[in-house]
């Protein structure tokens, strides 16, 4: 068996994120072989992967033909047949605990022991549902973004019993693939990216809630403003990079503010100077204060560039009467 | 005077978001004066946008040449000179309550009475520094991202006393300027914008405080995750978009989720099923459920030209040493 950087990998479970993940590993070169329970959905996912392909094509984000990509992709018939020889299990089942632990313990049964079994959970940590199998130490969370072939992060997430090798070598393998993995130090409820997600929608529901603006409006200062900026530079960034002096001075000119949205919705939780200081020691170490007006730049120069595609884009057309749906630009 | 479609602008304040809103007003065809209290600052204006018109240039982002647009900015030595016969003021002092006061007193005293006077600030209600004016009803705040010539979104946020044709030529104003306006229904503590990024940047911090991840980390599932998807798509319409059936069908999977994970932070507060209706109705009226996989397709291809904008960008190239910094890609 190949262990190595051409190894094949396995998708169990081959519904829309099951496509996404043979994708990202097809196109990196590698054998994927696909199964799912359900045979109207394995007759469905070469169909999909196609479809899919010829997208990538048409916007030159495929090195290869989509036919050599596609020729790597075959769908097993058995869970055993998907698995055999594989170095990696991407396993996409629904969302449900029972179901998840009983797809672990048939995988940790057929697997060889050099492979590692990845879930692509949102939100059910592995130590929930493999904590019991004998092959316990090469299960983890790899927990991709929707669409995984067009969203490039991974979170990796091991259990407490998870081997640090099995996390190498995923985040290796996720690298290689062109993604971008990133590895929790713990398990936490949400992980990050969820985490993230449901402290804007909490806010967003509350402020439908107190009638401040409607779903279009809070959506749209989303898409046209923040969301923008933040595909290219995350919170702390761009906290930094928003004044002079960076992360420290953010903290000591808005920090305070930032609290009280916090605390009049009772949760007064903000952040103290040693905290402070210890993330902006991480900014310091990424980004010497000397660099910041050059970083700065970069970022408009990425911004220009983002709002060059954004008016090349197509608009929006399944629906005449939806030309002002959130997510569109007005005016723009 | 000239108030309509073509009249002038004043904008008061001239540092870094001054330049910005010169050249979204100016590149809309109007003349602009800006004005500055500080000699060096006022002595400085025209050569960052000079600087910034070329960069906008570069990218294809000017529909003329960058000379004709800097032919419409002047310079003012007096605030009575910027604001003479101007519709509109944007105003952009530092973010001080006294100073935005006087400031204001100063605009009202001699803007014609059809203007109106904006504010650019992120935080202060107009009603604190605006209620004791003779021409408090023309004074309203729209509050831009920054930058606001890469940035559309403004919020416009109109105080008690705010005459509604104020809040309605702003709206204009800023629509024909091809900025994106959002109006508020009420004055609110950060607004919408900063309320959303208060709510990530308080989930982040205690996510590094609880040691979950690193900053670069926690940066990085932002820019090629969760950000690029929100520069496309809002958190509502993400929400709508990622379950078949809709905003509803993500409250039945994933609302008691979200609701546990600002539980145990102390904020317990989640959407009811009366909330939920309400926000899914808007979303029904902006999007019929029978042209969701329209939507979806649509998204997946607005993905695709923000993936390939992104390859196409340049690195950041400052410090050599710098390439893992957050908000840039690795092996992607």
């Amino acid at each position: 068996m190949d262990t190595g950087r051409n190894g094949p990998v396995a998708v169990v479970g081959g519904g829309s994120m099951g496509v996404g993940w043979a994708i990202v590993f097809a196109r990196s070169g590698r054998e994927v072989r696909v199964h799912d329970a359900a045979p109207a959905v394995r007759s469905a996912v070469l169909g999909a992967v196609a479809e899919r392909l010829a997208a990538l094509a048409a916007h030159d984000l495929l090195s290869e033909a989509p036919g050599v990509v596609m020729a790597r992709i075959t769908v097993a018939e058995t869970v055993g047949a998907a698995i055999a020889g594989a170095v990696h299990v991407q396993e996409n089942v629904p969302e449900r605990l029972d179901l998840k632990t009983q797809v672990f313990r048939a995988m940790d049964a057929v697997a060889a022991p050099e492979a590692v079994l990845a879930s692509s959970t949102s939100s059910l940590p592995a130590s929930e549902f493999a904590a019991a199998l004998p092959g316990r130490a090469r299960c983890l969370v790899a927990h991709p973004a929707n669409p995984p072939h067009l969203l490039p992060i991974v979170e990796i997430v091991p259990a407490p019993f998870t081997d640090p090798e099995a996390v190498e070598r995923t985040r290796a393998l996720m690298a290689q693939a062109g993604q971008v993995p990133v590895v929790l130090q713990r398990e936490v409820n949400g992980f990050i990216y969820n985490r993230l997600q449901g402290a804007v929608l909490r806010e967003a529901y509350w402020m439908l809630e107190q009638g401040i603006a409607d779903v279009a409006s809070i959506d749209r200062v989303m898409t046209s403003g923040l969301g923008l900026r933040w595909s290219i530079i995350g919170p702390f960034e761009t906290a930094d990079l928003n004044y002079q002096g960076g992360l420290e001075e953010h903290a000591r000119r808005m920090g305070e503010r930032y609290r009280q949205m916090g605390a009049e919705r009772g949760q007064p939780d903000g952040w103290d100077e040693t905290l402070v200081a210890r993330a902006a020691a991480e900014r310091r170490a990424l980004l010497p204060l000397e660099d910041w007006g050059a970083r700065v730049a970069w970022r408009d120069e990425r911004l220009m560039k983002a709002r060059a595609a954004e008016r090349e884009s197509p608009p929006y057309t399944a629906s005449g009467e939806n030309t002002a749906a959130g997510g569109l630009r007005e005016g723009a």
